[in-house]
């Protein structure tokens, strides 16, 4: 899709050509806020329903995501991260605190990412402020941050 | 640009909003990688003119980049990562880590970043490999690495 005199010997390039646009970026993190149903997730962006079905069977495709049928008639699916897709939680990281730093509206950021174990808030090295530990995906979690709104429901503990 | 209904209160969405759209995140790794003129610009990436230009507009206009003109007649410009600019470093260097990880061809990464100060490479979370400091931007460069294609010319050392 790139032009052809397009130097494609680069790594972000590569990325970008399977990642490089919005929609698919915040379908990934919808998967990774546990959003697993197409409903959930259409619901959610307020995307174009055939747009969803291309990006999803896209990543479906790029081994980025998997379906699960939890439903047999009719049949139903979630969609789960694979290993390739859950390595992509560092540029998830990443954006959220470029984001938070530059363009958080007042009252911080929304979100705030937890070291499950300690409670400590993570850093954008993915390290835990509190004790120290080099966290991936698995022991890390989400919560409210100051800049939460207040329509938002309390998260389960 | 998004949908109205799309919840805005997700520091992620706010990033992929100023830079979701592959040709942006192409320029400014183009300028992270010192091509600062738009000739480089658009050689390097094959780009129509038009849109470079308004892209480039834009990240101007975002704060991302700045201009600083380099002749008087006839006006002509370099372009520059303003300090929220060279705050994207973390962003270029995860999905820089991710495409080397998971669609670099045979050969291995093409390029790889470098301590400045010891030459040791530098993992996913910014920190170098060989004497273990947290790096940023200004104490990293770049080198070719395994997978840099033989018709690249050496890099100045």
């Amino acid at each position: 899709m790139l032009g052809r005199e397009y130097d494609q010997v680069c790594s972000i390039a590569r990325t970008l050509e399977v990642l490089g646009e919005r929609w698919t970026l915040l379908i990934i993190r919808d998967v990774f806020n546990r959003r697993r149903r197409f409903e959930q997730i259409q619901e959610n962006l307020g995307i174009a329903r055939n747009v969803l079905t291309a990006r999803l069977a896209w990543l479906v495709e790029q081994e980025i995501l998997e379906k699960r049928r939890y439903r047999e008639r009719p049949p139903r699916f979630e969609y789960f991260l694979t290993e390739k897709g859950l390595d992509l939680w560092p540029v998830m990281v990443s954006l959220l605190h470029w984001g938070d730093r530059h363009l958080a509206a007042g009252g911080g950021p929304p979100i705030v990412i937890r070291h499950k174990e300690c409670g400590g808030p993570v850093d954008d090295r993915r390290i835990c402020e509190r004790c120290g530990a080099h966290l991936g995906v698995r022991e890390a979690t989400v919560d409210d941050g100051p800049g939460a709104p207040p329509e938002w429901l309390p998260r389960a503990a």
